[in-house]
């Protein structure tokens, strides 16, 4: 590793014992995970095990929980010689960033004011691997071009700034995001380009050898894109009300997604001479479909509504691998490894406007009194809210989870400028030889009977 | 691309932009997806959210959708050179393939004849997914051999096969075929032999540098063997009766497919001088078992018939692969790539009559008289049936799937046949260059010092 | 494959044969998965289809089904000309394995005596596939230095070991095991090791040049660690009490071994001099965290306490790798060639010994009364049994599958010392060529026109 003040070893540790001592004061189980369910299932009059939310959630969470690890981790082992780094460091912060995550989302959403104490369920979890989804997204920007401590900085303020801006997005303004289009991909995306703007590298050409893919990194992180593709129906309905909620999101995310497989294949071949398609935007542009309807999957946008949405975003995302990141790295100096800016930024803030126009159309007509209620929370001191005031909050939410993510990771991205964190050299970016062992390449297993010679010829010279 | 009249981006657009006008004409949500849902429960007398189809069926769902894009894809990746052919053109074609079933199976099965809608819930999805089976099982026979548009033909012709045949098969013969042996693995797998076999090329010798697979490769392909083995019991299952039926089903085939694949490693070892094994046997073979359950899964078939199921086709399936394939292709001129023959087809066929007889078996002794009626459908018009009659039709059913298959093969691959779809030349089968901008190879990633001095050395020229 | 007297396909043949004829004689249906249900539930009082088992447990088995065939099989990819063994092998026992154990744990645990049969449902299958976890461990000590046929024997008598101390553990000690760290774990950890310790080869420096990694054979092991580190949590709830034990196992586990991942990196980055981090520490010590969960994590530990064993065994496990194994290896004679002492042995008998000072310090406060009974089962004889006792039958429990392990491995290997096996030369070891068919390597694909023009001199010469 280069050189760095702040040793990965300490800042692990250090980190992991202040979440052991913070879960300590402030982490329990709640009562449908804790050992007196059955005295609450007496109290609460719930007739069966088969309520308890466990039931209605956890084969979500596991979707979300692949995609958070299998899916960004892969989808990231696309560069030749960065793939340990990829998943590897992917790994790591998001390990760091659920326990992060449950404390911090815990004290802004969470929090039972009578005891002081923050009580857990699978719901929180689900919460827990989005809140870091923000961080993962901002590291797709800085891939092979920090240190593993400049991520966990970037974690650490990201999930922090990410609790922030839910509880301005969700609560005070009393949006709707089941998907987190706004919360999770437009502020994770502005974050990580911003920080990415700041650390610009004049000299990064110097590694350019490295900053590309060979046949089977592009195969691998295929497995990242399909996971991510296929488990999106999960994304979008893991956290939405039980019955029509969940299930229409996964209807709504299922059809926008393979709506945008065949417009980003349009536009990939279109935009090659011969007519060939490009790895690049088929691992990446087919998945802001789901991105997009982030907001929208648990409204009544209706089955074609997904698929125009899906239509669209997948023909922005592609065009933006085609046209805008370039002119990112050449005119604005922003380097965008895996280009966030076309898959999460851009998508996300659309899914946001979206929402509020698909929130705003709402009627009882479609709905139903009490489904409009239902879906849009319309209790208590918004029980009088109406669905256009809804939109206006809903798109007023999109600009405060932009403005989170410009500028906190604008000032993350100073933060991270100071020469303290061990990053690498311009000429060593996208290596993984800087933080692995990594070992010998394919094509020097020597056959046995050369390398039993050459052994034999060794003990003899001895 | 070589030379198409029928460009790729042409057929995404227009078809996408169809789909987009049909689905608003006649896709809506269906009452467990609609907001209307919490009327719904009022007026159907439901007691939970949790009695939502989705908490029944989704879990089988999302493992059926990994089966169809992660399984199928996957397996394709074992040629040296035509991985992102085979997983890409995979995820292109069954997201073409899912919208468009969504409209047959639904103009077919689920119309509301008084609004002219289909509703649509989790179950279809399931159904949409099953349905694009069929054509990416043809895609196994024509891998690196077909252009990307000819794919999309195959999967619109495949798709609208598919739905009538299942519509004679499940409606008019009223066959019980829950997970699809005759409806997808027979009428898929023959579907694709006949395409194939209409668009035999007599000097695909030509391309034979690039038939076969790399070591990773190989182990690339496991990746979606194990993914369609081990979620075949979901396969199974999915649309399955509540309760006991998918309680069965996924038994039953958990234990055909651990049975196929001692068997296939029998017959694998068997067939070389030195007992070894051979990579496609267990890629392939293993998942026989699978295919013969599709049928009689869900019936009182009892473990040790599962077992047996498995054994055998284990068995027949490695066989083929040893002695039938190379037959095909010598003697009935009939390349199948992926060997669908042996994996789908034959198999398919087998489950279908398996079906029959474990029909024409069952006993109010063994099911008892609700259970009959239960599994069999023995209701309305079809109160009488008796299960003789039954495994009759089941194995008419089996026939009509292969009688479509053949003959739909044929007129898809006579279609094919015009020289107007950008098919590759002879001597460039099996090779992603044609279709794909495919990065430089491993071995030529230069070490960094000679790379850099070659760049300041072309600096200076400059 | 080497000379053996005993050959595989007999092997798969015969046993699969007593297999089927076992089951025919022993296995059934049970009550939830026979068609007898709808008459079941109306004996039962049970009011829907979703208090079925299979609505409880099969979203576990599904991801427990993952890890044991995805998990195991790819994490023992890593090596570089092995990963067809380490996927191809574990897929083939654990596939006999769950067939013998359904039969096994069958007879020790679910027979109905009045009948004779053993009726089985989704819990008897997640069960059938712990079992096979303890002889795939095993495997991975023996990785590439056995014959299939010897792991068949390994499996053979693995399950049939692990179902007595399992028995004995459960049943006749009524200890508390849900994920399996004492049964599963500790057992498979020592079982393997008697097993390498007894086949130890002295001259196995002939094979050093195939024992290693590759970088792309790395990035495949990855896919095994992160479907084992996600779906953990899946794996110690799986079989736990519905509703808060299920929920509460989860729990536990996602946050262990999140904290698990932060000191494994701390310790391996500080093990090396330029603080690199090594692929086999991430593969590997990251999972410790889910083994010394597997009794524990459905007690009352409290998230902290789950962070508190994640943080010890990371560590533990790390420091396993880079001391414990050397030191087996040169002093104890005992080559261990996925770690599994760092992984499961030792990681396990801790989990043994926390779930015993957890379970002692249990108490009604902590559990309420009612929990307390369901947690331990302070039913029928066992109603009187205090946490201190309950504690002190869980540590005896540890040892007694520590011994299990010792014992059974050392006999094991003694029986598979006999020449008769066909295990590979000590210069043939971690080699696929050995047992495989394998494929020309990627280097040599040549390029079309080549290999054209080599064709079209061999047809003109001929």
């Amino acid at each position: 590793m280069t050189d760095s003040l702040i040793h990965l070893p300490a800042v692990c540790f250090v980190w992991q014992i202040a979440m052991i001592v913070l879960f300590g004061v402030f982490i329990r189980y709640n009562p449908e995970s804790d050992a007196h369910w059955v005295e609450h299932m007496r109290t609460e009059n719930i007739s069966s095990d088969i309520e308890n939310d466990f039931y209605y959630r956890y084969p979500s969470f596991q979707d979300v929980h692949v995609m958070i690890f299998v899916g960004f981790g892969f989808l990231m082992t696309f560069l030749k010689r960065y793939s340990f780094g990829g998943v590897g460091f992917n790994f790591l912060i998001a390990s760091f960033g659920l326990q992060w995550a449950l404390l911090m989302q815990g004290w802004f959403h969470f929090l039972d004011h009578s005891t002081g104490k923050i009580y857990i369920g699978v719901e929180n979890l689900i919460n827990a691997d989005f809140c870091c989804a923000g961080s993962l997204i901002a590291y797709g920007a800085l891939l092979g071009k920090v240190s593993p401590v400049q991520l966990m900085v970037v974690t650490l303020f990201g999930v922090t700034l990410f609790a922030v801006e839910e509880y301005i997005i969700l609560h005070l303004l009393h949006c709707r995001d089941a998907g987190g289009s706004m919360v999770i991909h437009a502020f994770g995306g502005y974050y990580g380009l911003a920080i990415s703007w700041v650390l610009y590298r004049p000299n990064l050409h110097l590694s350019k050898r490295l900053n590309g893919s060979v046949y089977h990194s592009d195969v691998f992180a295929m497995i990242g894109t399909l996971f991510l593709w296929m488990f999106w129906p999960s994304f979008n309905s893991a956290i939405t009300d039980h019955g029509d909620g969940q299930h229409r999101a996964a209807i709504n995310t299922y059809l926008a997604l393979a709506s945008t497989v065949l417009t980003t294949v349009a536009i990939s071949s279109m935009s090659q001479k011969k007519g060939k398609l490009d790895m690049v935007h088929i691992q990446n542009a087919t998945l802001a479909g789901g991105v997009a309807m982030g907001t929208a999957a648990e409204f009544m946008i209706s089955p074609y509504g997904s698929l125009i949405v899906g239509f669209c975003t997948g023909i922005i995302s592609t065009f933006g691998y085609l046209f805008v990141t370039p002119f990112l790295e050449n005119k604005l100096k922003l380097q965008d490894t895996c280009g966030v800016h076309n898959l999460h930024a851009v998508p996300g803030m659309l899914g946001g406007f979206i929402g509020a126009i698909v929130a705003a159309a709402a009627s009882e007509e479609v709905y139903s009194r009490e489904g409009l209620i239902d879906v849009f929370d319309f209790e208590g001191k918004h029980a009088n809210r109406t669905v256009g005031t809804q939109g206006g909050y809903q798109a007023a939410g999109t600009c405060v989870a932009i403005a989170f993510g410009l500028v906190g990771g604008a000032i993350v991205g100073f933060i991270l400028k100071f020469p303290i964190w061990g990053d690498p050299a311009d000429d060593n970016c996208y290596d993984d030889e800087v933080y692995w062992e990594v070992p010998e390449d394919e094509e020097t297993i020597p056959p046995v009977l050369e390398y039993n010679n050459h052994m034999i010829h060794k003990h003899q010279d001895m």
